[in-house]
């Protein structure tokens, strides 16, 4: 059975591999790219990586002006592609009409919508919304989100950081505070726009931290470990230090993450509590040695090692920031909202 | 419907990306790994991007020992990714027991042993599998594939540049000899065995020039451009000097060629022959700017253009050397083989 | 003995490269650096990799804003690294004042401004300035520049292209017309502002052809090969098609030139008129190999080797486009201009 | 004044590193390449870069067999570029013979012959040198190296680690224990032997850690904060976890160091120890904001900038392994023992 799908927002990074991911898909297919912009432009004008390919498969290339009654009446789930403001204003309107939604900006991630204004810069102005998003960081969320109206996709940085901690927390095996995530991610994750740090020459060949402490997925974070981390008195703390780096490279996110492991806990402990965590999970792999970039890029896989060195556990995550930290998991998200096999399309 | 299959080889770039490839693919299933080495390897151990990914889908990530009789119970066909030797030995073997074969190799490319023989510093000793293989350009060749036993995969630079030229040739557009294919390919091409010039401080942000004029792929270019180019007297001349370079990139071809057209000829003429060969064509894109690498890595995509300049055509062609040069191409063929839908597994 | 002098726009990535050559430099002394912005800027801030160094050998990092009387009391050469149509403005006042003139742009390169008005979409405003400037390729023009008072240094393709062909050219060793120059160039060429397809997902791990037979070099190169190129009827003829692509690393040119070689020559014939043309030659290598990117990165070096293949004569040049393509060849102009040592401040 | 120095081992990249900056050095002469082949190469043969280049300032480009007597005769000075074994028995070979030592490799960094034992994996033979070397961080050994007559060069990640530490130790501004230094390397660290992981493509758009906690710098980065970072008790204590990643990129060293400040400590209270204990400092830069790769390659400078986050005090450094992490520091060291201006040589 077939489902056909909205992308609203298809210019950006996240909206191609969306659009690449649903060309693979068997049973959701793309009905309408919806464009914010005056002149919706053909997407492999933009993308000619896409040339002939959505045709190949039946879906019209030209972009639309988003209408909410058109997208009603042939969608039954649209993927948000859009700045976060925007999406405060499009999600309510689809939902609205019927449509379930899966929202890839950080609109609907932030329960506080006071935490939010602090660190986006705006007031949220769709609290009711807010209420009834279910974060979809899907491995732990997956009974909430088939039955969600609208998904809030995690954040990518967040995803691998969430996805490495939850079950160390859960099991106390290390410290809830002081947790520090070095982090590192592609160029891609800073989005499509030329600005002059991101161009070539400045970016190829360096490395350097930004954010230092003050990131937008600080407060993401530590909120997703509060609520998923377990913990009797239900996550009342949990603190992260966290501390992105630009990597020359175009895709991927590794985070080295270093907190202080509960007396007696061993590596083994360590590996004991993710490989349980995630046993039977298609996506997640828990592996022996310390994960790398390349082997989770082009995937929705996340990677996932532990050890105690030194008195420290040293926690490393691997994902493709527009996989599993975007795109992939969107459609994962969807697809559990619309029945379909939860791998399908994804690799 | 669905088919069983064995790769040969498969712990090169090649047999990964012929692995990723099917682990997409509908009808097509791997059910064996065959090694050559002695103890043969877990294919997820080889390479850790795989892990999990190949069980997900009920398939034995352990490789094991190259047996003709037992592959012949088990599959249908076997994609070759071996040394060009060990092909010669393995294709017979397989083809005698009723398993059709794609040969990765150059092991059946060229029609002459000599000229064999010259290229590559050894003998040809198949020459009975010379005979019927079947030379897999698949846009070229499609019939004929489709009735094959065994194909010749053909090489990543003749594969760009053949796409590109045949038409082209065919319609008398541009002169048979005095072509000039000045050809780039990322490193992956060639292969995955660590050397002085690929390692990563010597590679990384070069650029040079290799094998020029005495490249193994200048015979295989002239025999296609012969052979495939038409012309009344059935591709009696065609000569290319081919100058390969290596790029500071893991994957894509892009060919800059250069060719003298005949009296009259316009950018016109050559985009319309280019634009009619190809009409309908899934894989092929006749674009109206140039080529670019990045819009065909990871896709089985050939996007050309071509233009004449100060008196000059230029002809540009662009794929990714692991996809349509290889592992893509060789699904393309294999469904064709099989029964199946050419697109099959393919993006 | 030392010798003041200005950089005129040294907020690009020519007037770092300068900057850094004449911070090695034993009798050159950086006096002022004047920015043509309403509040220049400390050059430190600009470029943080000059933190303390200029300093530390007494240059001040403040930019001061262009003032051509206070230029000529303190200096005796300026080196503009301002757009074309600002160095038409700047140079003749600058020489009017006395102050000698090495120009990193295109405004005095080509001899007639009409070609000039085609190529850069402007007019020409300085035919008295055009008249007088001297082509600085160092090699070929050493007496000239000696006694130059304006120096248009050369492009960055011109210049590789021309130390490679004028050699043989002079001695009748290929055709001089019908050279095709298929040429390859890092990122930084594009200058420092950023663009999309220079953004860094973009421009990573991609490569194309840009500029095919309409980029400005175009008729630089071929004015250069008419004039420097020698033959009896003083270069009447000279033809080359320039098809420049964009390399997915910062800096360096590789060209890989085809030309026709006159009946009977050899890749020692070829090889000879270079060795000969450049014995002695402190910044031009002949080399028995290849030439690659990475050989002449951060250095002031030209390498160059030609061989016959298939008919043709293929000639490879090597320079960084930064240094001999732009600020190196500027610094070795100006030593020759104010009587130091050729190869002062240049590695 | 003239100083002739002699290179042994002098075909890695730290040896090209030194020839590079010698041929830019005013009182050094290389006057022996010493090769430790049974057929020592020309080093242009080698390193193509260096064609033509030492000619011109009259260095003989043929390595020769390392002879002791025959160094003694010519050099006053020996930069070792050897594996730590052969270092040990070279070095005290040329004391022996009044040649003074500048040592990049191992040998001599480690105080405790017990500790080297355990971390290289082979005894150490030259108790007697380890004595008397001085380990070289030339800011802080200023001294020292003057009159030491063999200096142990500190490895690249000390380098950093330690140059932005011990102003804060010293200060006791953040605690000597419970230090994380998670670090991030170019290729060229690794050396120039091809190996699977240092592979164009597999270390291309990659990123990972690699010995966790095990890396052989690891003990030498604590005995140097015990040594050099003050404190009462004389250093007896300094624990620090260290976690280096490998980077895609040729050259470089990035370190973010994680630290728990003294109660009440500030950004300002950090900042300000690290510009005292630096000021007038040609080679370190403390910076206001965060130091990036791209600032420091090809220098020999430390960039450095520090910072309380979240309650963590978060410390940067940056520097260019080859060059302060390797043969930077090593000119810097000589010039110290020799008599010469400290910077000559470097940028």
């Amino acid at each position: 059975m077939s489902h056909r799908v909205a992308i609203l927002g298809p210019t950006g990074y996240t909206g191609l591999e969306l659009i690449e991911s649903l060309l693979r898909h068997p049973s959701l297919r793309i009905e309408c790219l919806g464009s914010a912009r005056d002149n919706p432009p053909r997407i492999d004008a933009e993308f000619p990586r896409l040339s002939g390919r959505l045709q190949a498969v039946g879906v019209n290339p030209q972009c639309e002006k988003i209408d909410h009654d058109a997208i009603a009446k042939r969608c039954s789930l649209a993927f948000l592609c859009l700045p976060h403001e925007a999406a405060m204003t499009h999600a309510p309107a689809l939902l609205k009409r019927g449509v379930k939604v899966v929202d890839l900006s950080a609109a609907y991630r932030l329960l506080d919508p006071a935490v939010y204004a602090a660190a986006y810069g705006h007031e949220h102005h769709d609290a009711a919304g807010l209420e009834h998003a279910v974060y979809g960081l899907t491995e732990h969320a997956r009974d909430r989100v088939r039955s969600a109206r609208l998904v809030a996709n995690p954040g990518c940085y967040p995803t691998a950081a969430a996805t490495a901690l939850i079950p160390l927390l859960r099991a106390g095996l290390v410290d809830r505070t002081g947790i520090i995530i070095s982090a590192a991610s592609g160029v891609s994750g800073a989005g499509r726009d030329p600005k002059p740090n991101l161009h070539y020459p400045e970016a190829n060949e360096n490395f350097s931290a930004y954010g230092i402490g003050v990131h937008r997925h600080q407060p993401e974070i530590e909120q997703t470990l509060r609520m998923l981390g377990g913990s009797a008195d239900q996550g009342r703390e949990a603190s992260a230090l966290f501390v992105p780096h630009l990597l020359p490279v175009t895709r991927g996110i590794l985070e080295t993450i270093y907190a202080t492991p509960a007396p007696g806990v061993t590596t083994e402990a360590l590996m004991s509590a993710l490989r349980e965590a995630y046993a039977g999970e298609r996506f997640v792999s828990v592996r022996a040695d310390a994960p790398t970039l390349r082997d989770v890029q082009h995937t929705n896989q996340v990677h996932v090692n532990a050890r105690v060195v030194h008195g420290r556990a040293v926690i490393i995550a691997a994902i493709d920031n527009l996989v599993k930290g975007a795109s992939g998991q969107a459609v994962q998200n969807a697809n559990l909202m619309l029945g379909c096999a939860e791998w399908e399309g994804l690799g």
